[in-house]
């Protein structure tokens, strides 16, 4: 039995997240069926840990996530066997052997997302399951104003989508950049970690800043209020991307 | 009635190709229905041409076509209108007046297709409808030498997937350049004109001699052949993109 270390990538379209749940397709779900298979054990198991659980329709250009297995192939072995029986919409793209003690979830130091919007007149079709479109033109530049309230430590149970959650909610956001390249714009957010859709709940603000629904200032105000209702909206899921989690 | 110019991009992953046919998708008559609508006629009195008709599953970024409308609306207000109520793998990029004669295909002086294969060890994720996977690696370096026996002035017969063509298979390709990118392999073809499946056979048989079953001068025999069984196989329709038509 060695503890391996997975970089995975999914489009998260079709998938009601990562955290396996019965009589739905999930990421979790479908990787470690694949591993029982491959290690003849029973899926019960098989125990496949990620940085972090996506929600339903939330994609990963990189989720690091390790799991103990009992397996005579090596690393591209795995890789590869995983590969040729999981569905094209999620690949391993790497599997290393890691030291015993390393944890997906408890060793993470920090993590990237990405969240995609796109406010042009035509929206692009190759790429329509990974931004969320807006009709109207977003201000970048009111934007950028309210992301700095929301940037430092902070309490964020106003950002927080659990309304049951009763642990602390503080979080450090160390940076939130917003840039445009044509009608794509993208909020690029690092952290130490998440509060469930704290990702879209930023996203969903700041596209309110950008309508001109509300006032940059008033980021600070729901940042300060520690009240769900004070920010905005929950941002699509179709527009986040887990970009990847950092370890020392 | 005043003659229109349209550009359309289109993911043609779920549609049975351009032309329409009765009681299947295409995107001839997604198209079709919307501009009846909106012209408030009968949908037989609408003829949209495109500059070429795309099999089924190929896409394109920007196919050229043209269109006669009884319309109020500007060339925006079209535009919109139908990217309102097409589907959103169907996208209309822009519309234009243009003049009385213009015809899409009759006026075309030249096309541009690209042919996009991926043969690295672990398959992209987010753009995976719009490769052929390939599992070895292939070797450019041979692919551009055959495909030194393409370009020029031939009868393309064994080229041309439809074994009842009448007319002449005489076709200048002008261009036929192969590049690498980390696994993207892709194939970009220039032409006069092209015939039924005409640049999936040619990738077929470039895929043929980059895997070394067949050795770079059978290509020159098989365009001398004129006869189909001489050239490689029919790659797969996920791979094709329509990029663009030339008009003077």
């Amino acid at each position: 039995m060695k503890n391996y270390r997975f970089e995975i990538a999914y489009d998260g379209t079709r998938y009601y997240g990562w955290e396996h749940q019965p009589n739905v397709d999930t990421i979790q779900g479908k990787i470690e069926n694949v591993l029982a298979e491959m290690c003849k054990a029973d899926v019960s198991g098989i125990d496949i840990t990620s940085s972090g659980r996506t929600d339903a329709g939330v994609h990963a250009e990189d989720m690091t996530a390790n799991v103990r297995l009992d397996t005579e192939l090596n690393e591209v072995g795995i890789r590869d066997y995983c590969n040729q029986y999981l569905p094209e919409d999620i690949r391993i793209l790497e599997v290393r052997e890691a030291g015993e003690r390393f944890h997906a979830r408890y060793n993470a130091t920090g993590k990237t997302y990405r969240y995609t919007i796109f406010d042009g007149p035509v929206k692009p079709v190759f790429d329509r399951r990974f931004y969320t479109p807006i009709d109207e033109r977003l201000d970048i530049k009111k934007m950028k104003e309210a992301a700095a309230y929301i940037i430092g430590e902070h309490d964020f149970k106003s950002f927080c989508g659990n309304p049951k959650m009763k642990k602390s909610c503080v979080r450090i956001v160390d940076k939130l950049d917003i840039t445009r390249d044509g009608g794509y714009v993208r909020i690029t957010v690092h952290g130490t970690g998440f509060l469930q859709n704290m990702v879209r709940i930023i996203a969903g603000t700041l596209i309110e800043v950008g309508l001109g629904k509300r006032l940059p200032e008033t980021v600070k105000t729901a940042v300060e209020a520690k009240d769900r209702q004070a920010a905005g909206y929950t941002a699509p899921a179709k527009g986040l991307m887990m970009i990847k989690a950092d370890y020392n």
